[in-house]
Order: structure tokens, then sequence, then C-alpha cells
């Protein structure tokens, strides 16, 4: 399925091409980074500046009550739920994936408070790692196990362990676990699960539900396409709302917030998750954004992720052959997620040079170039493009021009 | 000065008037809940289309750079500073104020390892207490003392205090503490300051450097009109910010975010106190805001601000006589912030009434009226207007009406 051709055929024939004319997609440009960044959605523009004109600038204060934003965080969330396999009223959209992260890793702990180890990844997203660290020094006395890398979480685990943090797609290799498979050999030695799913929302299918699983966070700026820093959001298994303990309890987690009581006592279900004041613009941006995934079929868009990264695949290996390229990213599609990643001695510069195309895509040290493969708003065609463009460029060694030597944004 | 010419005259001799042209005030209303949510200023809209439009929507990841937004958190900061005494480089802007509570108080403990006990009081804003509670709940071993009602935080403090978290304005009565004597009261027996200066930022002067507090936070959506959930700011004294730790420990606080490593290392100075990604349209909406600050001079916004609050209780006083009504602010200048709280016994529905006749009040309960008095924004004839609309209220009883009787927005 390498020709024009064959090319043309898999567009025509992709349920969900329709998509890509619900994105303010800019005109000539291949975007490969929605990982990081997603696209804007049509209908966010609109959105935020009518929360900025007339329920910000008219009705003031008001619009807590009238224009909803004191229920910005379950509305948002309920959105998010069906995509990562939570129920209604189950997830909330607030703070960031570090904050959250702080939080359900305390009440993953607070349920386990005669155990002592908590269990990570040496390769887990650097946030992931620091706040565990942060936690774990400011309570003392826990010990933080890593994976090493290629390792299995499972040899780690012991009746001694109270949490395990994984990140469910890898945010370099694009590995992915298999999260029921993990949160059973966890459940095994009664150990919790904190999921980081960050590079999967809206990527690759989730059922934390289905899985057992017992915690939750990610971001919701990269496939949900959420704005640069958007609020993150965070799930707790329904089972654990009432015995967790989490302790950024600001008054917006309280049970009565506007009762101003002096003592703190737990909001109900996944409210206690919350904390400070909602951040208004970020969740409607949000919530607009999310608008875009009503009657989009998980099972079409894994399809045609799977499909995109493995034409991407094949088509590196075929048209850039002899560089000295190395595929880190699983070839085996249930291991796979949404972005591919390529060892390269001259990744930086390579990647410049693609940039420079516009062909965006980024660079994580020491040598990884990586592509991100959003099914809502890319077409094979996109991939081709890209993969001649790579090639071109490594076929000339245009990298090599010190204009790409440089420097870039800090991605 | 309370005839309508004296009052015109006031208004005539304002050297703070030309500023209620910046601002998108509607027409037709009394807005005195600038310390809930501060008014739209003009240019934001503008400021927050401009960035969803070119620099999401068109640069997309690479205006990290390109756009600074990588740099947000600290330039924001930089605007903010001034208006509270400190240096350039010492505040960032971020998270919400119950998250940097919770990181400044873990760092004043932090410094203060073998202390036991924090001091707060019982009528600090809620999430204040709630924050401290669920700090101290997770550490184990500690012991919060509350300042009660009209105490003196002085009486409660020995060497086994470790920090004291105050907030510098009331939120209830605007009563207002000496932030520099109540410091060196704390410093005299070794424990260190939270100053929450939420009440206070934009409305009063504050010096955190001349009076050589330890730690601030604070909020702005209030006076300092960032729009709803906007971004809070943390501030830290630059001869902490070495020994100082913070659990919150993001990957956006590390000394090289972008080096990927497994470990945490802090960034240096206040950049240590940042945790997740920096929530972008939340943080330009602010910096587009805080440009109206450009000229303003402190005395005479302090100036603006007493003269505008004294008037308010003198007429009250003249207007609203027999009703009941009991002022619970502070009338000695130096002890009283910006805004003004009345006990009234039908509080609520006159609130609502007065909100029914577009002179925006709020209500907290059991039974306080409060009206918050933004010098930037606001007019004596506003003040005058209020108060005639809440005599005529109370003299005809219209609060009796059972439309006002249901309960409002939540605010």
């Amino acid at each position: 399925m390498t020709t024009d051709a064959e090319i043309r055929a898999l567009d025509a024939a992709d349920p969900l091409a329709p998509w890509r004319d619900r994105f303010d997609l800019p005109d000539g440009l291949i975007y490969l980074d929605g990982n990081s960044l997603g696209v804007l959605p049509k209908g966010v523009a609109e959105r935020i500046g009518r929360t900025v004109a007339d329920e910000w600038g008219r009705d003031l204060i008001r619009s807590w009550g009238s224009a909803g934003w004191f229920d910005l965080p379950l509305r948002v969330g309920d959105r998010i739920a069906p995509l990562i396999g939570a129920g209604p009223g189950e997830v909330a959209a607030c703070d960031s994936t570090s904050v959250n992260l702080f939080k359900a890793v305390a009440a993953a702990l607070s349920l386990r408070p005669d155990r002592r180890v908590i269990v990570s990844e040496a390769e887990n997203f650097p946030t992931d790692n620091y706040i565990l660290q942060g936690l774990a020094g400011l309570l003392g006395g826990y010990e933080i196990r890593y994976v090493p890398p290629g390792g299995d979480p499972a040899d780690l685990l012991d009746p001694s362990v109270a949490a395990l943090l994984l990140t469910h797609v890898n945010y370099r290799t694009a590995a992915q676990y298999d999260l029921a498979a993990v949160t059973a050999a966890a459940h095994q030695v009664g150990a919790l699960t904190v999921w980081d799913l960050s590079h999967s929302t809206g990527a690759v299918p989730v059922d934390l539900t289905a899985a057992k699983a017992d915690f939750a966070v990610g971001c919701s700026y990269k496939y949900l396409n959420g704005g640069p820093g958007a609020p993150a959001f965070i799930w707790a298994a329904p089972r654990h709302c009432d015995a967790l303990r989490q302790p950024l309890s600001g008054w917006i987690g309280h049970a009565a917030p506007f009762a101003f009581d002096r003592d703190y006592r737990p909001a109900a279900g996944i409210r206690k998750m919350l904390c400070g004041t909602p951040p208004v613009l970020g969740l409607v941006a949000l919530e607009a954004a999310l608008a875009i995934w009503e009657g989009v079929e998980m099972t079409a868009l894994r399809a045609k992720s799977l499909r995109l990264t493995e034409l991407f695949m094949a088509l590196v290996e075929r048209e850039c052959a002899g560089h000295g390229l190395k595929i880190v990213t699983p070839r085996d599609p249930a291991r796979r997620g949404s972005h591919v990643s390529i060892a390269c001695e001259h990744g930086y510069p390579v990647v410049q040079a693609l940039i420079a195309r516009g062909v965006i895509g980024d660079f994580r040290a020491p040598d990884l170039m990586r592509f991100g493969f959003t099914p809502l708003y890319l077409s094979y065609a996109d991939v081709a493009q890209a993969v001649a463009h790579l090639a071109d460029i490594l076929n000339r060694q245009s990298w090599r021009d010190p204009g790409f030597a440089v420097r870039g944004a800090v991605t």
C-alpha cells in the first residue's frame, strides 16, 4: 500500500476524513506534533470570545451560576470520560497533569498506609518521576523503585508496593502497556495503579473500568486539542472515592464550598479531587475542543492511527534506507501508541530542516525524532509527503545547512 | 463631603478617573464585586483572540519559543511584583492560590524542620485552612493553632511555631494586618510568614521586601482583573530560594525541563515553585489585564480606595439609619482593605434586590453584605447611587419580594 494510487485510495476510504475540516489546520503544514500540542478545533475561538465578552465582560460574577462556570470541571470531565472508559461524574478537569499526579499518588498511598514502596519506571515522563520524588521526599520513609529500560513492572511488584505509577503510552517510544494486564498484576500483590494517560487519551482506546484500574490522570492539550497548557484531568475508581484522602484539599473540593466552614470536609465522589478555583478560560476552550469527538468511533480512530503509523514506518524503511535510522517504536500494533520515534545521529538538525519545510515533528534528546499521528486531522497523503521530505533532506544532507543547527524553539 | 456637588467635585478631582475608560464596564451597572471577580480590561479579548488564532492556531507548537509561552509565568510575575514590593524575577504566576498555598507552607516547613506548629486564624479564608489541614494531615505530627476571632496572632507565637499563615486583608471584614509588624513578631520567635495577598494585591499597598516577609501567594482574578479562575501567583524571599524544598516538583520547576532527566533538580530562584505546563490562555489574559497598571500611582490608588470606602460607610450610616445595619469593616483606615462588609439580618435578599437593580455586591453567610471598591473603575457617584438604592430597598422593604428570596448564583 505504498504507491500514490494506493495512498489516494486509503484517503478516499477513510471514515474520519471529514473531521479534518473541523480543525483550523494551517495551509501547507504537515503537522506531526499533535502528541505535543493539538491543532485548534473550529469553534474554540468563538467560544472563548463569547466567554470573555459576554460571560466575563457583561455578566461578570453572576456567570459562576448563570454560565455554569462552577460546573465546568465535571461537565468537561464528562466529555473526557467516554474516551477513557469512565462513567459520567467520574472525571474532573482541573489543574495540571503534574498537580493531578500528586493528588492521585497521594490518594493511592492513603489507601495503603502500611506499605512504603512506589514503583515507577526509569523512562517514565520526567514530571511523573519528579512528582513522585517530591511526594516521597515530603513524606519520608518511602522507597521508589524504577523499572529499568525494557524491564517488566511485574518484576518489581511485591506485597510491600503501595502504588504503581506508569504512563500508558511512553512519550518517547510510543510503547504501550497492556493496561488491564499490568493492573491485574499490581492487584495480585495488593498494589494500586496510577495511570498517566497523557499520550493515550484521544489516540488509543482506554477502558479504565474494564481494566479495574484505580487512578488515572492525563493531559488535554495533546490528542484532545484543548490548547496550550489546557487543564488536565483526573479519575479515581468510584470504589475508592469514599476512603481516599488527597492533601490538596482546597475549597472547591469541599462538600460545601460556600458554607465557608473552618474545617475541611471532602465533597463526595471525584469532586474531592478538586482544589482551587476552576480556570474558566482554559476549561471553556477545552469544552469546545471536546465537541469534536461527537460521533467519532474509537475503533475507527484506532484503526486509522495504526495504519498511519504503519505506513510511516514502512515508507521510512523504504525511502530512507542507508541513513542509519532506527525506529524505536514497537512494530507490534498491540504495543504501539499513536506516534513514531526514530533514532537518528543527526536527529536535531534533521527535525529543524523538516520544520523549515513545514513538516512539524519534534526532537527528544539524545537522538530521537518524534512524529505524532492524529487520526482526526491527518491524511495518508500527509504521511507520504512527510517521508518524501525526510528522505530528500537525508539524501541531500540539507540538514547540514547551518541555519538549522541553531537551537530552535523549546518544545 | 456628602452633597451631590461635593461628590461631583470628588470625581472631578480624581486622578484615577481616566482609568474607568480602560475597562469594558457594562452600562448601567454599579459593580461592587471587583474583590470577587474584576471587570474585563480593554485589550484582553483581543490578546486572547490573537493567542488562539495566531499563536496556537497558526504557529502551534513553535509558539512555546516564538511567542514566549515558556516565559509567561515569570514575565507575568514581573508585572505583579511592583504591586507587592517584590523585585524582578521574584514572582511566578502559576496554578491556583490553593495550590500555591500548599507549596508555600510546605516550603516554610522545610526551612523549619524541627518545629511542629503552624498558626493560622479561625476566620482565615477557608481554602487557606483547608490546605493547611491537608498538608498537616499528610505529614502527621503537626499542630495547627487558630487565632480566635478578634485575637492577636502574636499571642499564639512561640519557638515551636514553624509557620504563620495569614490573609493580609480578611475576605469577610476587610480587616487588614500590619504586615511588617506581624512578620517581625513571627521572626522574633524564629517562625516564618506566609501571606495570602488575595484581597490586597492591586487594592492596598504591600511591600513584602520592606516587611522582610518570607512567602506570599495571591489571587489575580480580583483586583488584578485577570479573569475567572486566572492563574494565581507565588513569591518567596530570595534569601530562602536556595534552601527551600517544595513537594509539587513538576517538570517546569526543573533546572533543565527539556533534558528529560530521571531525577528532579530544582531550578534556581522562584522557578522552583513552578510545577506543570503553564496555562497559556489564562496567563496571556492576565498579562494583558496587568498592562492597565502602567502609570498607576499606588499612593493615589490607596487614597481613593480609602475615600470610596469611607464615603460608602458614612452614607450608609446616614441614609440607612434605623434598619439595624452593622458595619463590621474597621473604620480605622490603617486597618482597612478595599471592601466594606455590613451585617444585616436580611442580608441575602437585600443583596439580591440590589443585584436586580444593577448594583452588584455579594453575600457571605451568615449575614454579611459585602461591597468591593475598585479604585480603577469606580466613581464616587457610583458609591452614592449604590447607597441610595440600598436605602430605598430597606425603606420600601422591597427585599421581601419573593423573587429575590430564591438562591441566586453561586459566587
